[in-house]
């Protein structure tokens, strides 16, 4: 067990480690060569172009001002200085509300540690059964110390525990109760004060049921012109665009090379680039590579061109499905959220999400496909979880020397050199694990799109979900009980229910030491190096120097990605549930974990600002999840304890700290019912204030104009910039009022447009008349 | 462990006993005097008068007619005689849903009895393990020789039993599948096809938000006309009248007591009745009955006029809560379905139940103290089910003799005697328990009361589904593991979670005998004692001869009651369970089920069509449960089979086995989202099409005058005994649309109007017009 000594020189190497990627990212981002890559978020915003227009040509690539780097550390209070209402404009909601997740650790631990170091610390402290344990030769720590493991046995003291466990939930669930408010607060200000949107008159349809006489667009017009008679304005049907999104992605690919080749032709003129076309361009015949794919190109795009005019006129290229707009956000309000036909696994309405944040690909799937691939999907979710060793194991198998000598015999002389069989048998194994490790969000993601959810957001909150369950069991429950998943599941089958808080409850002091090094590992150096984003800065490098010819390349070169919210979150919550459960267990953990989230705080809000650029919004409907996470933890944090006391002879307190699991379930059941309403559904109220405000301001407005086009296919979005005709006259209107049409760039979204304080006058006057306390 | 010989000695009995409650009901219900209580449906809908007006003085109360008597089983053809749609008509869907529980017990049981018979009982029967095995001194009988345990350890003839799991387990769910289509189709069709009525433009507004400048009834009307601008209608606010309901039914009883003095005086007018006024009519002044009971009516009636009066003006005693009705069935879908204001936990809204079936106590339960009561009483029912032997072990000891002597030595001389001590030792206990048993439907009442449910018939479901849970621990774990629920507890935490299955699975084939006693006994004879009604015929009488003056108080006198949804379902559910459980294990079972379906849904559709008379009528609500019951029993018999199969040594089937509860609880699922939300919400396609046609056959129609005084709390129903100006000048309108309001009968409701066949034209061509496959 690793003392006191021992975690001070950990703590010292990975915060030399996280100094070094700090003062890296100090002196790289000062350098303007790399400026896209570290402010890319204003350039998107278009509020920076690129620096030293004018000057020596070395400062266009190195900084060469001395004084910048003496404030090197500068980037922390200038990311703090933004205030939020401020940040909720310049990054959007999802941002800002992601960020308050890091800000809800604070507050949760903050007092707790206080508490735990000002009560639970002396307690611990001064018992001596680590100390007379010590005189029979068991090795403990200093640590240990300072922890539950240090009083003894039917301890009176632990009712200090008892108390505190009491404490620290009602703490937890205070917090968390006041975050959920302020988030569905701002959440509803924020769909409230947001300029018209489609999205907020838009309901998505699904499940249009075939109709012999009628085409879907004709079926879903007559449906709703009866059914929602006043509030019906118009529709737009989702077309199979999937095999012409494919073409046009490797029309995309084949333009790169030529760009690349183009470029490589007008550096060096001499001779013009030959490519063999033959299999991954190895062997096969020499041709001029600007003339390959040109012609390649050329025809794609004719391909492309037909495949466009296939989509348009085929009527099976039409999916039973229809993103349907109403004249008032009340009329769409009221169609998402009642059930349109007797059957009810027909006419499915929901709110469409956000044009940007639509996931195409899944919106023509029937109910019962759906129904099933969910089954599917969750049974396969849980062999992964608890089995994915075995085929891990199997490829490491392979991976060992006879594996690859028995596969490969001619191999055979260079694999028996020393150097590269150690390199073998002492790496490869890890590598698989870890390569694996590095894809589970990709299947995971390839999982969620296979369960048919038809937005981005929603995939990206399923994935977080399942890579948190799957955390918990191979990351928290693996390093607690060392062993697989599988054996756990074994071990937990042979077990009483009785016992598996004691077997939980019994490891958990033990590996405080393992858990304080994880923290510092994967949390400090970690965060650390994600504000060095060396990925990025290497592919924006390699591109600007293979691909880019004009600005407008450039532009395109630098891909800042969004926060990664799939991957983020749930690293988050298992930070929340080590907290939790070591908090009234050993008090030492806690700060590592409070300086966890302060850095990462202080690191997100700066990549926020600067950097990430959110590809769609979904004003904050993650928080449900985050919620109901911290709640799991703290569920499992009372359900440990309860078994750590039990084996310290403290059995008569098991009653007390029953009611605490109860009592906190029910709090959720009381959150979710109070607040979730908020992120799922919409009140009417609020509609009807919004609509009545709107038609005040704008009465002449043409929204049926407005929307006619907003939930396209990005695919014919395209077709702006050709001149196609019928497109162009349609979409002529929507140019000049959908201020998030930008040319220069795809998945790049306009800044919100929260319009705080404005309105003065008419929003009070309505609300006052419809008062609610 | 019985033989057969045994098992048939049991039938016997229980058939000799069922035949003898039959030949008693035979023979009474032929007596004119006895006419109203086994014929009182047919009394109340006004198509049967009391009998032989003419005639010998004796024939009014005996039958003479030996005729009669040789059809004394008659009761059988003519009841099953009654096609559906009229059985509907007659008694409300609910009852004729009821019936069909039994019916999917038949269509289950007999394909399922046919298949087990036919195939398992040859395999189990072929064996010797039990022949083998009684040479070493075991007793086993006949019937082990049919079941499961014949099969010898490691056999594959274990094989057969999977694959019948397997197609019991399908045909069960196709069954349910199917039965729950056409019921769900029942539903809709039976709300779509009746006439108008108030609830379907209503909606039941909860928690309005108390204002400072309104009162409850502006605050709502004000509400609704900004947020539902177009369709609302008109409101009633709910008066807090449950002092003033008790008032009522205290002078109720004074009243009867009246009557009653007044009989006694009127036929023996010697001398006028003397009563005691002190506790409990034992001491205290002797007066004069007559007058005393008349001078507190008066006092009592004083009392009433006030309160009303004073209900009517406090604005206190009006409730945050209101009925609120709309101009279009269209207008309620969308209320009822929809989230009114950004706080979701004000101005809730749900479908307003039938007048009659609404709970008026609980209309202005606040929504925060609602989960509260929820978890209060959810602990409370977990210590009920699991600890409720403690208390009556406590009262237990206090009635043993030791316990009263000690109580109560003044008894000693009595209890001594050798008589009552027998008696005391021997029936107390049990009568204890007993006790207990019959209390337990209404302690679960009032506790779902205390929950703050608001409509009769969700009492009555979550009532069902506590009495479901508690049978299923003490009767059937109970009986099976042979020992309180309070010992399983601690049985299944010492338990590893591997093990809980064999515990019970080893228990089952050896408990087959008892079930089939308790079948035989609960269910045969409790089904012919249930046609006999004992104690409403005792009731009857009784009351006929002590209060009894008029014909109208004759009327009144007879409360045939309603099946009671409440005890009777789970009951049945039980009979499910066992049957599902025993199938693959002791097919020898399954014939006694099917004996028990067949024989209750004769006898229930007798009394449902003779005597029975629902109080509200809830179009089905409870079938989610009924189908999610047998779901559960359908788990619970997979989970026992793999249980039973691992301790035989067939443990390599258990994958096998655990796809099963997989695939159920998935298909469990798909129905509740296919057909649930047809009996939770109401489809706007529907809504519309109704209003169409209502509009274009009465379009003069005054909905207003209509629906002004549907939701009156019953107290002031009264009133229109009465001659309150004030009441009566609103519901003279009413008393002439709504067909359902008699004067004579409280609690009696009208027969649904079902135009089954009626408006031949329009329907079809508004159906046509917006089809759906």
């Amino acid at each position: 067990m690793a003392t006191l000594g021992d975690i001070g020189v950990s703590a010292a190497i990975n915060l030399l480690t996280a100094f070094i990627f700090l003062l890296a990212f100090a002196i790289l981002r000062l350098q303007p060569f790399n400026d896209r890559v570290y402010f890319s978020k204003w350039y998107l915003k278009g509020l920076r172009s690129s620096p030293t227009q004018a000057g020596a040509f070395v400062r266009k690539f190195v900084n060469l001002d001395y004084r910048s780097y003496l404030r090197f550390l500068n980037w922390i209070p200038e990311s703090l200085k933004m205030p939020e209402l401020e940040l909720i404009d310049h990054a959007g909601l999802d941002s800002a509300v992601y960020l308050r997740i890091y800000l809800l650790g604070l507050k949760i631990f903050v007092p707790i540690t206080f508490l735990a170091w000002s009560i639970l610390v002396p307690v611990n402290w001064t018992n001596s059964t680590l100390d007379n344990v010590k005189l029979t030769n068991v090795t403990s720590s200093d640590i240990d110390k300072l922890s539950i493991s240090n009083v003894p046995l039917g301890s009176n003291r632990f009712w200090t525990h008892i108390v505190l466990a009491y404490a620290f939930t009602f703490w937890t669930c205070y917090v968390l109760l006041k975050e959920y408010e302020t988030v569905a607060f701002m959440r509803l200000h924020f769909i409230s004060s947001e300029k018209r949107r489609p999205d907020q008159f838009t309901v998505l349809v699904r499940n249009v049921p075939p109709d012999p006489d009628e085409s879907v667009s004709e079926s879903v017009e007559h449906f709703f012109l009866v059914n929602h008679r006043d509030n019906y304005l118009t529709h737009q049907v989702v077309y199979n665009a999937n095999k012409l999104a494919k073409l046009v992605k490797k029309m995309r690919r084949m333009q790169n090379w030529l760009d690349y080749y183009q470029l490589k032709y007008s550096r060096n003129s001499s001779r013009s680039p030959m490519i063999k076309i033959g299999f991954l361009g190895c062997w096969g015949e020499r041709v001029d590579a600007i003339d390959h794919y040109t012609s390649k190109i050329e025809k794609l795009a004719k391909e492309i061109a037909d495949e466009k005019a296939r989509v348009r006129k085929d009527p099976k290229s039409i999916m039973p499905a229809a993103f349907v707009s109403f004249k008032t956000r009340w009329g769409a309000a009221v169609c998402a959220q009642t059930q349109q036909s007797r059957n009810p696994t027909l006419w499915l309405t929901e709110w469409a999400p956000e044009p940007r944040d639509v996931y195409w690909e899944n919106l023509a799937i029937p109910y019962v496909q759906l129904t099933i691939r969910r089954l599917i999907m969750a049974v396969a979710f849980f062999f992964l979880t608890f089995f994915f060793m075995i085929p891990i194991t199997f490829v490491q198998s392979l991976a060992s020397i006879e594996g690859i000598e028995k596969a490969a015999p001619f191999l055979k002389p260079i694999i028996d050199r020393d150097f590269i069989k150690a390199f073998i048998q002492g790496f490869l194994p890890g590598i698989v694990l870890k390569l694996f490790l590095i894809f589970l969000p990709t299947i995971l993601m390839i999982m969620s799109k296979f369960e048919g959810f038809n937005s981005m957001s929603s995939l990206e909150r399923r994935v977080a979900t399942r890579y948190y369950l799957f955390n918990l069991v191979n990351v928290f429950l693996g390093s607690i009980i060392a062993g697989t998943a599988l054996d756990q599941l074994k071990t937990f089958l042979k077990q009483s229910a009785n016992d598996y808080p004691k077997t939980i409850g019994v490891a958990i002091p033990m590996r405080a030491t393992f858990f304080i090094t994880y923290i510092m590992v994967d949390g400090w150096a970690g965060i650390a190096a994600e504000i060095l984003m060396l990925k990025p800065l290497i592919i924006y490098h390699l591109k600007n120097f293979f691909l880019v010819k004009t600005e407008k390349d450039r532009e395109e070169a630098m891909d800042p990605g969004s926060i990664g919210f799939n991957t983020g979150e749930p690293q988050i919550q298992l930070y929340f549930l080590l907290g939790l459960v070591y908090a009234a267990v050993t008090p030492m953990l806690i700060p590592f974990i409070i300086i966890f989230f302060g850095f990462a705080y202080v690191v997100f809000r700066h990549q926020i600002i600067n950097v990430y650029n959110q590809e769609y919004e979904s004003a904050a409907a993650f928080w449900p999840d985050v919620h109901g996470r911290v709640i799991a933890a703290l569920v499992i944090s009372q359900i440990c304890l309860m078994g750590l006391l039990a084996t310290k002879g403290a059995a008569q307190s098991t009653p007390f700290l029953i009611a605490l699991p109860v009592l906190t379930l029910w709090f959720h059941s009381f959150c979710k019912a109070r607040y979730e309403p908020a992120f799922v559904r919409y009140p009417l109220q609020e509609a009807m204030m919004k609509d009545t405000l709107d038609h005040a301001r704008e009465p002449q407005f043409n929204l049926k104009a407005y929307l006619q086009n907003a939930y396209i296919h990005p695919i014919f979005k395209d077709d702006e910039d050709e001149d196609d005709e019928e497109f162009i006259s349609k979409l002529e209107n929507e140019s000049v009022l959908v201020p998030t049409k930008r040319q220069s760039r795809r998945n790049t979204p306009a800044p919100s447009k929260i319009s705080v304080g404005s309105s003065p006058s008419l929003p009070e006057a309505v609300v006052r008349e419809y008062p609610e306390p």
